[in-house]
């Protein structure tokens, strides 16, 4: 009988565990069966609302269930390696915290392992997954903005100093994936600057700033900081025809689209006729969606549900991940020798992008 | 008798030069004199309200009367090295608009010029004289922030793509002019970042980023952006005590300052201890200093009087165009040879720093 | 020669002179000839920008030139009965100042009389002249909103308080001008309920609020405030259909159509099957309408000169303020004898309601 | 022992109750015992997390438990006065949800039966133990705001139309219950004018509008509407040293305290020389005082544990319901009999009043 529920672990009863917890507890694709943290106590902590659900250390112990279809990995990222490893070697189907790894060969060597055993192994972007930036997406695969001419991410705030990752590893992931989903064709920089600050002396870069050319003269720009007293997560996409801006912290308005925007009178074909013509300026309606509430963690347990039994990668696969890996380990060459200075990272060759949408592509 | 008014004239008639002769026309230290503009037509349309103000197109006819202390140069930055030198040499004060000029070495030119023949060259960087800038500045000066850890500074809006200037020498100057007001000892990054984008084909940059290394580990980082439809004008100043936000499009609230942040403990004295040890959070109050309205153009004007009857350099002298010219130089190496990447540029060795307002400084 | 300028004359060199003297002074349909004021120094000051306008203390000696067409009356309101009585018996048109006068009766014997020797008299209701307001009432006119369900207007700020005005007849002439504008058929209250405060023992209320049913089960509701710290400038129009959100401090989104309310279902024809019958929520889209710059007080005296030439009413004409006046009174009266208290008040019979724009209306 | 824990069961498993559930389960005071519902799917359905918690539909059954102290009511006011009735003959302490009955006359039944069994009964006003209700409060009464001129409240968004309650008993006893309590002596308002509307036909006001002169010249209003598409939860305090602002949507700065505002020159003792004299204006800095976050629930029920310990009233007792209730009753004596008129209605005489918080009141 196809529509049995799927047994589930969770492992890390840490900062996100807990969602991940209640949101397999009470979904109707699910059966919640373990949780498994290193940590004991957190781990009985975490699941004893749950009746049905077991608390254990030992990994092990979940692996051999075979009542266990599927493991949540919720740990620090440098643990995600053997962990999933593991996880693929008991034949289970994996879902994994991002960043996907700690590096991108990690990550690489994860997705084939994956792909070897037939298992799916899905990236938990969960951003992806919102009312907001499924709409992004729909606007940008439809036409709506026009050609994407440039992004602008800001994620800003006062927040916690990772013990393992700087503020990069830890906040542009959101960003860099959000990117990959909503893009057509996926992230594709052509390369990456990065400019990295500590001015606490904190060994890590608690400031960030990346700027990516993209294909056909865009580009993305992301800024991320832990050290701002107020909070902003703002995304402003410009096309050639609208720009949309994002203010994930304006719950009655969320997504604006802005009718508005700088256009150059195109009588040549060629570049210097463009420039020397006029520009000249649209200053049209602004028009903001409105956007169904919904948690977007309940979204993601049901894809990977559906992966897992349609035998198909789900919306944010490995790949995603690994696009996502490639951008962080560009930026770490980009900083990597002077703590305070940007110098540009080619793309690694072998990272593949995301077929385009006007291809039929795989989303 | 000292408190004679003084003559000027103002060259250039665009888009500044009608807030200059308002300003000089009501200031009780002027006696504005003459109007001057290659297009006649557009000269007389601006003098015409003032009916002892002279119409020309004849810089020369200008600067042969006996009546003109000082001329204000309000023209395209290409061509303020010449004016400035005519003007110069006439023997006449001078105000330049900013950027003091198109390129370092021109704008070295001009401040030896105005030193050998002891006269007075002021650089316009009207927003040093806001209520806003000021009091951020004695902030700064007082220690209410504590040392300064970074800055972060946006100006973005849908602009008037220039002919003649990209983005980032349109609109950077504004933050650059700013910072080396507040910081003490004025702006000396250890380094110039850039990253430009022209996803219109205008041929030149509508977008822009630089980011600066400061010395003793903070940085400064500058958007700037035409092509954006909503306006944002905003610069963030962390503090190791405070961190000021001032939202310039906000009168109710322009200057907020947060006693909020991160804190590192630093029992030990060196840094792999402060790296081992824990970091906390303030999270203190907020408060938003009442700032007097007035027009800084008024106080800009007032300041050149006062510089040329006191025999001393203004407020914001040729030194300070220099230093805000030096990092635009510095950006744009950054952007050559290749239009969309990044490449740190070292800061020029001659361009004299600001001395630090511990040492008794000249501002 | 029909285009040939008009003469017109201000008096009243305060607060709203200086703007209609600017403006009159540079329209293409006027000839500003004098500015008279009772204080001739400050008639003075006002006039010596323009050379050729003259500046008096003698009204009579305006009054006598046969080059002036129209006086513009910018006086205290108490004063508004004698002056205008004195234009139009000098043959003058006649545009004043809001409100029209300090009670109905001299509000009615100015119409009456303006009626009599066929003359001009527009109340200079400037907001009805505004982009944002133009647009708001084209929007009811053409039905976006559906129905008019319910008003409330919002004006508050730390404001100057008058020696001879309370607040209600300071600033809610501004609102109740504007509901006449944009309210097909007009303001039209069936009572006027009115509560005002005087917490400073300032002689006169300081905070007021107005309510007011409309026909057909609608209401409206006017609070206006001089003690607030912070300033607000918002209406809100409830349709059957949208709601409009008028914000005229956000100038990037002044006007804001939510198609998102309360719908109940309305199986039955009676009430008591519309109370049985369920609610439903609409969540729907925000639009906001691009909005035109331009000076309303440009349009207003642009109007003024079309009336007279085309012998016709203005679009804001006496009986607009005579509707204003109207609800003034009856706030009077509904606060009387009891300074805190409130009493509903009937609306006076004989104040002509504007016509239906179903009926091909004036405007 | 004392510190053992207080048993517990909640009546109403609707809005309010699974929040009601969620605090007694996890609070250290309580033993949460049952929950109750005449529907009882909804009652285990909100039971079923809580193993140990007992879902019935049988209140009898509930009073009967000897290790039940206290019920929560959380069901429609209408029947508060025959369930608390039957809680307090079975010995039970109460809690009940605002507003407390749907009369004055069944709460003040409500109340003296509690007083004459020595049973505590709470008046679950959960704002007043918000962070910022309860700095506002501390502000209040050491004298930051000066004496309090006026309260202007506005409480609108797109709500529920309720099956049996209007709008101002819906939601303005939030506004009414914060201000009893953060009022240095209480809500007292020497009368109450009212002003509803209901355009859509429900049967009952969705738009409510409440005006209240307080003792000594100061005053409050509230507003209250269900058909807003844009949400505002914001309350102004005016004092004679400085104003206060609460917007409760803005978590970055719920609470602004401006030192700006309008003075009268004091020079004569009596209210026509104050009339006489000037007026000033301050403009003076904002603070915004930072808040700890915690659950206002929380709070509630540690309270209610602690006075049936202490055999003391709550800090919202039944007296603060009563007070809500006389303004509410008010307000409906002022609606009635005219469905969109508005008139001035007495307070009850005999609500005790708040003892003032100078003579060591009880708060």
């Amino acid at each position: 009988m196809v529509r049995e529920r799927l047994g589930v672990a969770v492992v890390g009863a840490g900062y996100w565990g807990p969602n991940l917890v209640r949101n397999f507890a009470t979904a109707p694709d699910w059966s919640l069966r373990a949780v498994c943290d290193l940590d004991l106590a957190r781990a009985r902590a975490l699941a004893h609302r749950w009746p049905d659900v077991h608390a254990t250390h030992d990994l092990d112990e979940v692996l051999r269930r075979s009542d266990v279809d599927a493991v949540a990995v919720a740990t620090p990222a440098r643990t995600h390696g053997d962990l999933v490893a593991r996880v693929l070697a008991a034949g289970k189907h994996v879902l994994v915290e991002k960043p996907l790894a700690d590096s991108l060969a990690t990550g690489r060597a994860m997705v084939a392992d994956a792909e070897a055993r037939g298992l799916v192994l899905m990236t938990d972007h969960t951003y992806c997954y919102t009312p907001a930036v499924l709409r992004i997406r729909d606007l940008l695969a439809e036409g709506a903005l026009g050609d994407v001419l440039y992004v602008d991410a800001v994620r800003i705030n006062l927040g916690l100093v990772q013990p393992d990752v700087d503020v990069i590893w830890d906040l542009a992931p959101h960003d860099l994936a959000i990117l990959d989903f909503v893009l057509p064709g996926g992230l594709r920089p052509t390369g990456v600057a990065a400019f990295g600050a500590d001015p606490l002396g904190a060994g890590k870069a608690c400031i960030g700033y990346l700027a990516m050319p993209l294909p056909g003269g865009a580009s993305a720009h992301v800024h991320v900081n832990w050290l701002s007293p107020t909070k902003i997560r703002r995304m402003v996409i410009g096309g050639s025809r609208r720009t949309l801006v994002w203010d994930d912290l304006n719950p009655t308005q969320r997504l604006s689209v802005y009718d508005r925007g700088v256009d150059l009178a195109q009588q040549g074909a060629d570049a210097d006729d463009r420039r020397r013509a006029g520009v000249s300026y649209r200053l049209g309606d602004t028009w903001a969606p409105a956007l169904a509430e919904h948690e977007p963690l309940g979204l993601v347990v049901a894809e990977l549900a559906a992966a897992i039994r349609e035998g198909r990668p789900p919306r944010t696969d490995g790949h995603d991940g690994l696009r996502v890996l490639a951008v962080l380990e560009q930026a770490r060459t980009a900083l990597a020798g002077d703590g305070a200075a940007t110098r540009p990272a080619a793309p690694p060759q072998d990272v593949p992008v995301r077929e385009l949408v006007a291809n039929g592509g795989r989303s």
